[in-house]
């Protein structure tokens, strides 16, 4: 069985097992995956006040009480192995990349689970709406705006969006679609003119890999969960623990759970 | 000039001189009311991530840092005064209602201010489905229903609805309408039987008034936030400070900001 086939429960297996250690995109399709934030106590209520006063980039899908590492959306999950890498960051640098968070999980560790936009990539498709870094097999655009988050406390950060061209007509089509997952970034914040968020030059992105943007399209922006990264850095606390980009958890909850209506 | 037809700005001035003391209910007509929850910043992680958990009845507008007064979404208010009337409950248990609470009020407080139904009421009222509770001048039904709410930490609490009855036909629309009010409860979470979530006499309600249910009309139940204060109060904490019942906090956001499409 591919593993695009597989359940939610399976990845985590091959995961945890050190048999799994790739990106996440594409794999248990159809179940949500989620940015991941691990910050201690002391902070846990400004940042989840970040993610609510910033529900579009970051919108809370779970959050585990101090030293809690079994999520309420993943049966028998484990959010210390069960992500193929983990980012650890110090003093807000990236200090290193390892598989298994186990010796750094302290008892009042909280974790973020937030909305990651795989989940309407699939509604997209389904739809004829083009997703132009799966066509190409490569990672979405992604891209630092002008644009100010509201701060919480310490948490700041500018508004972090990932970019799909399409035609006008498209466009309208994926407003429809990504209106109903509110949950996993909603409607798109942006469409056309780059500059006007303070992009300068498309071919660049800030993350992920350029697209091809082909005559007569207009790049459509929607908030990007690496928001929440860089909230979560701009703190500069002794220890943070993120995902690797691309490298989800994988939970149980169905893409379709995420919809609106 | 009617109340009715004041902005929230002026209602607020009215109720901070004393002017006015009665319900919000009608008055600074579209403009979002809001349920009001103080408590000390020790337990404002929980709480925000009880609201978090429950997000139906209990949908975060806002929330004021520790000592903050001023919300992000009232221009020059003061939550200390702007509601004609507090209840201030010690240990779980009503001590008083009061119209100031500016003697209370610590450097430790965290405001917490919530979604509440008036903001959909009209939308369903421009649309011809009827809001008996409007229509008999009375306020609207409220039961404690069987179903659990999600706990989070201390905090635990079972689901309070409102009640409004229509015919199916009409409660078909009610759900198009209020699916559009995400922030606001959203759509029903209940239709017909009231003893399916253990409402036995729809006649007595826990909170409100009873209202006529006619020949062909089905009872619709929404999500409440009065289940926030039963939430608030499970912690038997020595000191929460409410909204009284009715008594909101007026908002200078437009209901039709509530709207997700």
């Amino acid at each position: 069985m591919k593993a695009q086939d597989w359940s939610a429960e399976q990845l985590r297996r091959e995961i945890r097992t050190g048999s799994w250690t790739e990106q996440t995109s594409g794999a248990a399709s159809g179940y949500v995956q989620a940015n991941m934030v691990m910050l201690p106590m002391q902070k846990a209520f400004e940042f989840l006040l970040f993610c609510n006063r910033n529900p579009k980039p970051c919108p809370v899908l779970d959050v585990l009480e101090p030293g809690r590492f079994t999520p309420n959306i993943a049966k028998d999950a484990d959010v210390r192995t069960d992500l193929p890498k983990y980012s650890i960051y110090r003093h807000g640098m990236l200090d290193s990349e390892v598989s298994d968070v186990s010796g750094l999980f302290a008892d009042d560790t909280v974790t973020f689970l937030l909305g990651c936009s795989f989940s309407f990539e699939k509604a997209l498709i389904a739809a004829n709406v083009p997703v132009r870094n799966i066509e190409e097999g490569s990672n979405v655009s992604m891209y630092i705006t002008s644009r100010d988050c509201k701060k919480a406390g310490d948490f700041s950060s500018k508004l972090v969006v990932s970019m799909r061209p399409m035609t006008p007509g498209q466009a309208v089509r994926a407003v429809q679609i990504t209106t109903r997952y509110h949950i996993t970034h909603g409607a798109p914040v942006h469409m056309g003119d780059p500059e006007q968020i303070g992009i300068s030059d498309l071919a660049n992105p800030d993350f992920g890999d350029p697209v091809t943007i082909r005559p007569g399209e207009i790049p459509v922006f929607w908030a990007c969960g690496v928001t929440s990264t860089l909230a979560a850095l701009s703190i500069k606390s002794p220890l943070v623990i993120t995902h690797s980009p691309g490298h989800m958890f994988v939970s149980d909850l169905p893409d379709e759970e995420m919809a609106i209506f």
